[in-house]
């Protein structure tokens, strides 16, 4: 921490300003004038300046990075994204990332660890103390996700037969202090979590105090495997600050602050909007163009498909739409519709299920609302388009044929929409991905084969 | 803090268990075994508390909390939803409300004073102490979902000129301490914030130390009206535990913690799915249902009027249609694959909108991205499709019609998936809910458009 002069009070203006200063430094930089991207990018915070790194256009990021080089810390390297930090880490030498991971907590040593390349890895951890060497391995040998992989290993910890004083003091004596922590937990003689003290707790009451008098013995913890998403929901929850992860024996093996559930909150939850778009994996702005085209062609094919089988399905009602070609006009807004409200009971679904962790009992009432909700849109729609096409085609079959197809395949959707998203979460697929695709092929093909199989039957 | 026994460490099910109770509890209701509903409900965190209230369905859940009614807390009635809040709060009495009020801090206090009906509000406001009273006038003249209606006003302040053990003895004076806080704000004579400490620092330095020497100087703070989206993305971004939040003469007026910003960050991710998923408003799961089809209505009744003006398209190529029944068959192809592509750029666009904060700059190198992803993805399947149609056809300018239309199809949705939200960003519309339809109406009517008439020029 350092004691420079007192600035102003930040106002608005400058913030916005510092939280983009990426424009500036860009122009400087096209001048060539070193000395004021220089200038620009010293003293500055290492969220600042990995976010001029990320918003650098690629093709001029790696240029940059040579530049600023010895001005990039190791935390600054933990704040940019995976993908950018693929990028530029070729750029360092073994040793000097070994050096910028030393000074990290071991979670975000973690992220750049496994961001090397392979040689690469092995030399910057035979380049690193035996601990964080075995620290690491550590973490890498939790699952994906899991709250393993989330903590860190840096806690503090006390005994219940301890004073405050002995807390305050032994603080001192710990060498990996972590760098902030809200929490000291309180530990048997097995390490195993009985209690929890908040630091405003230990400030606010005298140095004498027993620790067991006052710590808070609903200590909750959760186990190293748990997903991230379980993890942040208890967090959430409870409104914690932060929370030990235990391992199989019970022991603590590590902490998770809040600052790591934001990121996984907003992760989590812009998984969840892009695989509801459409859009798998592509979680940053700053990827290549060819991984992102990927990324949304998968989508896009099965959408074909699902174009091409609706095709075929109106192929089979040739007949009625060479006899009554006003059936083509109108064919595409029961498909529509029935997509439409579809992708509504969905988006609610899929977000329940993130948000609350619905359960089994949760599924037949969600079924019976989203019917109910369903039967209410649908003969409301329907009663307005059956009047439309009959004001328009002057004909009142078809405007009865089609309210019915709208009401049923708005129906269909009410319950495929919230049924569909709960099995593919008990089967263990992601809902946001897979119920889509499957919600809109069968709301078309029933769209399009209701409405003109009707009109067969009725009119021919 | 009580000292019951030391429960054994928890365990995944066990907290799998606690994390819902409301089958058993609600079991335990509908037998009548009201021992065993208080039993079951007493001493569980207001979190579990509220979670019961919620899960119980609306019907039954007034008669729960009239059983429950004294040791629902005021706690556990401001971790509830605002919909089940507003349900059950006026079987309170208005002394029961202050009473439950006086023990929250006072952004939690907002809260639920905000849900009371006028008159009920108040009484419980003439029931509060004067300074509490005076505080949420306060409160309430900030501008809704602004930093000043998600700070508390409960701070800790010190000054440069004390030593750390100073500001350890004033805690015991202060008569609102915040329950959890994380740092103290350093300020100078006219409360401006110069400074702060987080609790670990104070913890580990020596009592005798000066604050000026070791405060972080680089205090971020933001005024009271900043939006909070705006103020999530600072935390976000520095990883900040807390903030203070200053007036317009850049004095402290309060503070925000991360714990309310995950809140903030939960909503406003749920908000965008929702409203990309055609949903407004709906953010409850346990409001009722005729609320939630009219939240649902209005995006359906403006995809019909969509449908109809496509189906006003498609009818003036009624002789093209007559003729080729077949174009009957492939035109939906286009449309929905237009649709398609430019929900998955609308997606990637608002995400960016709210997650990176986009600016100005970005705009063009965001369109120049999207367009040459739809150029890559549009060209493939464009080929694809133009061969299956010629294959089923057999009629090779069908396979072209078809190729070409879609294309420039995608590559509308490109630029529009792009360009809408930044512009509605831009015009302080809300993204979200509005691009969709421009989006869907526009890749229809050129999808019909384009294909019949590309087939109306070249096949008649």
């Amino acid at each position: 921490m350092d004691e420079k002069n007192l600035d102003p009070p930040p106002h608005l203006e400058t913030s916005d300003q510092e939280l983009n200063l990426a424009p500036q430094v860009e122009s400087a930089f096209d001048a060539e004038m070193w000395d004021e991207v220089f200038a620009l990018t010293s003293n500055i915070h290492p969220a600042d300046m990995a976010d001029i790194i990320q918003q650098f256009p690629p093709q001029k990021r790696l240029r940059l990075v040579e530049l600023l080089h010895t001005t990039i810390s190791g935390e600054a390297l933990s704040f940019l994204e995976e993908s950018v930090r693929e990028q530029i880490l070729p750029l360092f030498t073994s040793a000097e990332v070994a050096a910028a991971i030393h000074e990290l907590e071991s979670d975000d040593a973690a992220l750049i660890l496994e961001d090397l390349q392979e040689d690469m890895q092995r030399e910057v951890l035979e380049a690193l103390p035996l601990e964080e060497r075995i620290s690491f391995e550590k973490t890498r040998s939790y699952p994906e996700y899991s709250a393993g992989r989330l903590m860190q290993r840096e806690v503090v910890l006390c005994s219940p037969n301890w004073t405050l004083g002995q807390i305050i003091d032994s603080l001192e004596d710990i060498e990996h202090l972590p760098e902030h922590f809200y929490d000291v937990y309180v530990v048997d003689e097995d390490n195993k979590p009985v209690g929890e003290i908040s630091l405003s707790w230990i400030l606010r009451h005298p140095r004498r105090t027993q620790v067991a008098k006052i710590m808070n013995t609903e200590v909750r913890s959760v186990p190293v495997n748990l997903d991230q998403e379980e993890v942040a929901y208890i967090f959430q929850r409870y409104s914690l600050s932060s929370m030990p992860v235990i391992d199989q024996e019970g022991r603590i093996a590590g902490m998770i602050t809040v600052d790591d559930i934001i990121d996984v909150i907003q992760e989590e939850a812009s998984d969840d909007i892009l695989k509801l778009g459409g859009v798998t994996q592509e979680t940053s702005l700053y990827g290549n163009i060819i991984q992102a085209s990927l990324s949304r062609f998968g989508w896009l094919f099965i959408s074909l498909i699902n174009c091409l089988i609706a095709s075929v399905v109106i192929a089979h009602f040739e007949q009625a739409l060479e006899n009554f070609v006003v059936l083509a006009f109108l064919m595409p807004i029961v498909a529509s519709m029935g997509g439409n409200a579809g992708m509504q009971t969905l988006t609610v679904t899929v977000r329940s299920l993130s948000i609350y962790n619905l359960r089994a009992g949760h599924v037949v009432s969600a079924i019976k609302r989203e019917l109910s909700i369903a039967a209410l849109n649908g003969l409301v729609l329907a009663l307005i388009l059956s009047s439309i096409t009959l004001l328009w085609t002057g004909n009142l079959k078809i405007g009865i044929i089609i309210g019915l197809a709208l009401l049923f395949n708005v129906l269909w959707s009410g319950f495929a929409g919230a049924f569909i998203p709960y099995v593919l979460h008990r089967i263990n697929l992601d809902p946001a991905i897979s119920a889509g695709p499957i919600m809109s092929t069968t709301t078309d093909v029933i769209g399009f084969a209701l409405f003109l199989g009707l009109a067969t039957l009725i009119l021919l």
